[in-house]
């Protein structure tokens, strides 16, 4: 198909097909002229990927690139594909890295083992500092249940991921690491608002 | 104390303590002076809390001015404060709204009561929509096992919602709606990378 097509099929102006392929997010097509190239189904699905990183996983053009060059390569490993997924979310970690004590102390409680540099574990940290910076107080209990919930579903995930080949499991751990991430978040919303339907608002006719 | 001890005190440079102020994220202080006002241990607080909204929340200034206009209403319900920290994460539910019946037929199917319009059942539309462009297939077991692990959570942050005064419950409610959620993904991340680690790596000496 042609570039018109393309950008048609994905719902999205021809510019910004224009612009992804500038920017190395969709592989260039077959030329078939100095000025045309044409398209495979595999661009669809593409345009599709970039545009939910882009979009629901708020990622930057550069770490879209980042993540999509794990994806893409034959011989990255799934262990450190999940890490490339895992550096999407902070690609500012460098930067004035916070105390990771509190965060390693809970991990060993939890007995999980994870890079002593993970950028999980920053996150946690910086998640768990804007909690106290809020005047938040997160009880031992409230962190070990978000710890059990969480590591029910971190476990499984990882459980699911297929076997059939290297190139399909990195891009179940890429796109399921960062796009269930709004699923879940979206999840406890709602279940926040089915309960407090129950406890405060007031009755309905 | 002074605006300059407050800066310090938040840890932020004057410039942005002016900023907030002049934002209204800020409640002026008390003027001492033409030029000098005295600011209070509550403004500390509450410097803190506009960090963590605006830094791990990543709410802009609208959003965060919208969150703490509830948190600052002395006669706002539980119920709607709760609707206001999960529109902070919708501001843009307006444009293109997605289509909502298979997000609804979810939660038909796991029983749960929303409004209408709920901006999380919104923000699950777009996340679902989003998997699929992506070429994500998230099985009903899936979304079923996601839902049950955000269920249990969602429902007990409500049942532990403080009942000591109105203020303290919209706080909670608020805050821990927002800012437990970086914890929630980060938790999610470091059990994937334990459980990867498990799978995954090659074996270390």
């Amino acid at each position: 198909m042609r570039i018109s097509e393309l950008a048609q099929r994905g719902g999205v102006p021809l510019a910004t097909v224009k612009f992804y392929l500038r920017e190395g997010l969709l592989p260039a097509g077959t030329a078939t002229s100095a000025t045309q190239a044409q398209y495979a189904e595999e661009h669809v699905a593409r345009l599709g990927l970039v545009r939910a990183l882009l979009g629901t996983g708020g990622l930057s053009v550069a770490t879209a690139r980042a993540v999509l060059a794990a994806v893409d390569d034959p011989a990255i490993a799934v262990h450190e594909a999940l890490g490339a997924a895992h550096r999407a979310i902070v690609a500012d970690a460098d930067v004035d890295p916070p105390d990771l004590t509190e965060a390693r102390e809970h991990l060993r409680r939890w007995g999980w083992r994870v890079h002593e540099d993970s950028p999980a574990l920053v996150y946690l940290a910086r998640a768990l500092l804007a909690l106290q910076a809020a005047g938040f107080d997160a009880s031992t209990e409230l962190l070990d249940r978000y710890a059990h919930a969480a590591g029910a579903l971190g476990t499984q995930d990882v459980a699911e991921v297929p076997t059939t080949s290297t190139a399909d499991a990195v891009r179940f751990v890429v796109i399921g690491t960062l796009l269930l991430e709004p699923v879940l978040l979206a999840l406890r919303r709602l279940a926040q608002e089915d309960a407090s339907q129950t406890r405060f608002a007031p009755p309905q006719n």
